[in-house]
């Protein structure tokens, strides 16, 4: 049986791009799925540096300008992987314009924007989902049913981190295409949109909700070349980001993320304590989970190394034999997956605009309290 | 050459006594000190088991009232393990009566205990010392060492636990010999106190004051039954607190303790990043430091767990052979010895009364901060 | 510029058909390669499979009969990825059709069966490869350079395992389409040749020639039902297999492959000892590399656990950002993008057939030490 | 109650001489026991030397000539610390005298030796004990309880290594007070007795008897200067040993022992394989067993790595609490509580003389191997 043909639109060819374009790809060869999707168009501003990544994926064809691709009648999903700064009005015209709409994270660079892509594709009734992927990584799936299944009790604790140290050198620039990410108005903020929104978007996942939160920032080199005025101009993105905070079903938080910890490169954290058992995992080694079992019989009480590589592990029985593991870009694949399975069910994909919205108000949050130093209360979606 | 004697009064028979006796033991053996300790008495209240822990140790007499023991001629040193509520009288008598002054962690229960504690010694001129016996931890010495040989350069991020899950279960009952940990009146506070104190005083001594937190802290379980009372009442300790701050040195702070992360027994943890190296630490492990070089090849960066066993590492001269790892009782046996050292040599031995009031300073604030939910400041020493 | 088109003709499409086919695909999406391949056709006795095979992974057409896929004039290289059994005669008739030939391992059941094979290739003159894809493990691509730097010096000991534990219970029948590897007539041997061969061409590439062998072999479970005659019948395979032995350059060798290690899933590890460094390696984190350097200043030696995923590590600046891990099919990409590059350069591409062939000189020796309980020596290829 | 004294005369001073000490000293402060152990005598050659190690561990008196010590009435025990060739004589010696006698490991230089020993104590009925002290590691006796409650079911494989580096320097010389491991003559063998001697044991203790093995030695560095001759000679050692074998419950042995695996000090490992469950130990982290249990819920399996350091651990409860580890001198302390307990009861205390004895058949059978190049058969004891 032929599969339906879902036509995509990819704004952007960096890094995201690349590993969404992977992912479009690979979905159909791995799993069984209801669509194929076919990778129609790719648009970005450089001509020349666009056609040659649609050649590298097989585009069919590419734009220059994202308002066009938006309007054409033969895309059916705006794929959103450019920088912070254009995901609330490409995601709002293409939600206008019938089409679903992926986004890179995090959706809006403050609630505010994201707020309006929530509106737009909630009228528009366009299937949409937001690019937090490590939701896929079949650990974190894994552990995600372990809590569901009521084996943690009530939970104590949850803490978690996003630590880097590739801007510590006072030599690399800010902004431009390969650093837009230290450029404020481009980013909307430094690692709390950036890293933190990871932590925060699996938490509210895994944990529920944050009603409050007492942060910090700090922006340890306050002046940078900026790349595109070749001028040294202040560092408006906050370097580190750290808070404490309590969840809704009464667990303490504590989080941080930061792109000076020397030594890690993208070592996302998290760890859950529970009455009867405590997780812990990180992406470093993403394919393992820790787990302790506090049920098991008392002198073989210990933290428990899965090798997450098994058949009957979340999403693993597509891919190789027990043992083998499966890397990063696995966990868009997945997604890409789970976004085609949903469309066919009709069911929406998480995360959602909104699940992307409910993170947008933590970190505005956090970024209020750096400044005002009080806490501040977490708005509920 | 026959070492002089230093005529040793231990109150409290507790599990610090136990370490305490072990240490004053052990520690002429494995190095060659100016004086020997001597176990001339120990006392506590109850007499029937004051005498077999003498027996078991080698305790000359026995007292059942510290005053008399505070009082004997033949006492040089006061060594204070007994519950916090009595750390400060005791020394405060202590020191008066002309005795050398050890005295277990927290050194008071609020800083205004300490304080008096601190005047005590000083204006008896009293040799003093706090049982913060982590900082002879030989991967901690070391670490201390690489700090001040300026390897690490600019200081970004000091973050540190300590982790216990023993009284998750609400059965446990509060107060009384075994459990005085849990009522607030006799311990002061609860893991701020007993666990992060410890946290707090490695972090002074290895990157410096701390200028300012925010803290929280919770009471997971608000009622259990009293040992002493038996009945059941509300629980005055905080079973968890964890902290934002910031170092005079400009890093950032990360900390927490508690008794409700399930699956760890004591795994009080340390982890310093600065601009060219990063090191962590964990007591599940005590014998490693993972250490992380940005100076080595670009190519052959990582992670580097350093088995402290060889004759090179702080203290392991006077053990056995590298590869041999020594254990949790040593850090006293070490921290004797550098006391009986500095007595010989007329110095000062880490950590100070003082320095132990400097702890008590930050554990107060962060008390304090946990009630007023604003960030407190701290008075410097 | 348009890659020239290389037309690949597959047979088997199964673990290893899909690895092949994957490595095709993704292969020229990450690297700058001289070729296209082109799934032109794959082979397989089930035409019905077949047909979905060649409908997942987008193969052009499919064949019933390997002879005829051979002798197909649309077809430049033959990949072989069926049971051990059928390499050599493929193999030799591919060449003699004057195709490139890629073979899966063991290159032949015996070395006999290798060296019709080998001299089949190299009368062809085709350029010929065989799977042993662990040698495109970054982290041994690294640590291959490290020992050709010279950094090691004098090798002492090199010691290699392949434990799984997928055969233990006794209800698992032998033989069939998945179980094929159980039933001695097709596989040739049990894991001498399926999984110490991974060992033994490792050790082969990174440390030399291995001169001689005393080896035992066991089969645990003495009978299974067959799947294809469904009768209960001997096992004729090795179950697990171990040697000791020497390297012509002095060091010793220590080797193990079984599938009755209850708790490892595919542990492929290594560890080779120098005089001036060390390291070690495994497969469940084969994103890892264990090094040693005993130039390092003495007090912070220590083993360092390398995360492979830089841009200056082997194959990885064609992939993510450092900190973001791949997994075991990008072996196979890396091994294709290799052989094109080779193709392209006119060079051979390792390891070629008669490298597989020591591997099976090797692997003879140790099946023949097992039964003869006698020290066998290794011919040199 | 007093507890009776036992008089302890001890023979040699070095390292063994250090621990065995300590061992009498602490044993009766944290274990409940019949006998209270009196350090009555220590002799060596060296009377300066011997009197100084007299004052530092409180021994009453010294002797030069252990011949003396051995005829002293008011010893009850004599311990052989002194180096291998030694062992026998003393030995035999003191069970004629009719002493208790405990023996460093290994028991003889040879099974011949050995078994002269045992026919000396089992004839004089002498109370006798060999220090192969790793049975006593908290982690290692629990396996044993493990094993014993049958909860591996069959066993398929057990491998144990004991790796070090300190010998990989020709500058290193031979022979001597410090270095008589390194002569032959002195030590009876190199790493086989010295370190595979341990591995040995315990595989004994936990898996039963070897039956068969094939082995290798090698002598890296062939002539050192000897320290007593000042002489560049020949070196008699093996620097290396290893051996594949069979065990009596048909479970294959993968030994290995060496001092020239750079990177690790003392680096005692051991894996057991068996039906249900796994389990994995090693001395440089020697308060944790990895643990597998196959009979875990299939998708949360995986290796437990437990921290011994509860009260329900073994020997555990006496010490401190929950996450303190333990080190490797407790090791010796638990030895001489066992043994105290076992003279109380009359009962024999494991390891004996006899069990050391077995230990020296295999350890004759290895050097056999390696000459002979043939397998060689252990005689069962």
């Amino acid at each position: 049986m032929a599969k339906k043909a879902l036509n995509v639109g990819l704004v952007g060819y960096g890094f995201m791009g690349r590993t969404h374009s992977n992912a479009f790809l690979q979905a159909p060869r791995f799993f069984d799925l209801p669509y194929q999707p076919v990778l129609k168009a790719v648009c970005a501003r450089n001509a020349d540096r666009v056609k040659g990544f649609a050649e590298n994926w097989g585009y069919q064809s590419i734009e220059t300008d994202w308002r066009a691709l938006v309007q054409r009648s033969d895309i059916d999903l705006i794929d959103i992987a450019s920088p912070n700064d254009t995901h609330a009005e490409i995601a709002v015209a293409a939600a206008k314009a019938g089409k679903m709409v992926l986004c890179e994270k995090p959706l809006g660079r403050t609630a505010a924007e994201g707020k309006t892509m929530v509106d737009a594709v909630e009228s528009a009734k366009s299937p949409n989902m937001v690019w937090y992927n490590y939701r896929r990584v079949p650990a974190l799936a894994l552990l995600k049913d372990l809590l569901e299944e009521g084996r943690f009790g009530r939970i104590f604790h949850y803490r978690s981190q996003f630590l880097q140290d590739w801007t510590i050198s006072e030599d690399l620039p800010q902004g431009g295409e390969g650093l837009w990410r230290l450029d404020s108005s481009v980013a909307g903020s430094g690692v709390t949109g950036d890293l933190l929104a990871h932590n925060i978007d699996m938490a509210l996942w895994l944990n529920g909700s944050l009603t409050e939160v007492a942060a910090m920032t700090e922006t340890f080199i306050k002046e940078r070349k900026h790349s595109l005025t070749n001028k040294v101009e202040p560092v408006g993105i906050d370097d580190a980001s750290s808070f404490i905070g309590r969840f809704q079903n009464g667990s303490m938080a504590l989080f941080e993320a930061t792109r000076y910890a020397r030594g890690h490169k993208a070592l996302f954290t998290l760890e859950i304590n529970g009455e009867r058992a405590s997780a812990r995992w990180d992406l470093h080694d993403l394919h393992r989970l820790e787990f302790f079992d506090h049920r098991d019989e008392s002198r073989l009480r210990g933290w428990k190394s899965i090798h997450i590589t098994d058949g009957d592990h979340p999403y693993m029985k597509q891919w190789w034999v027990p043992g083998l593991q499966i890397g990063y870009e696995h966990t868009f694949i997945h997604q890409v997956a789970d976004f085609l399975q949903a469309v066919g069910e009709k069911r929406e994909a998480a995360p959602t605009f909104k699940e992307g919205l409910a993170v947008d108000y933590v970190t505005d949050a956090v970024l209020k309290s750096a400044k005002t130093k009080q806490w501040e209360t977490i708005p509920l979606v």
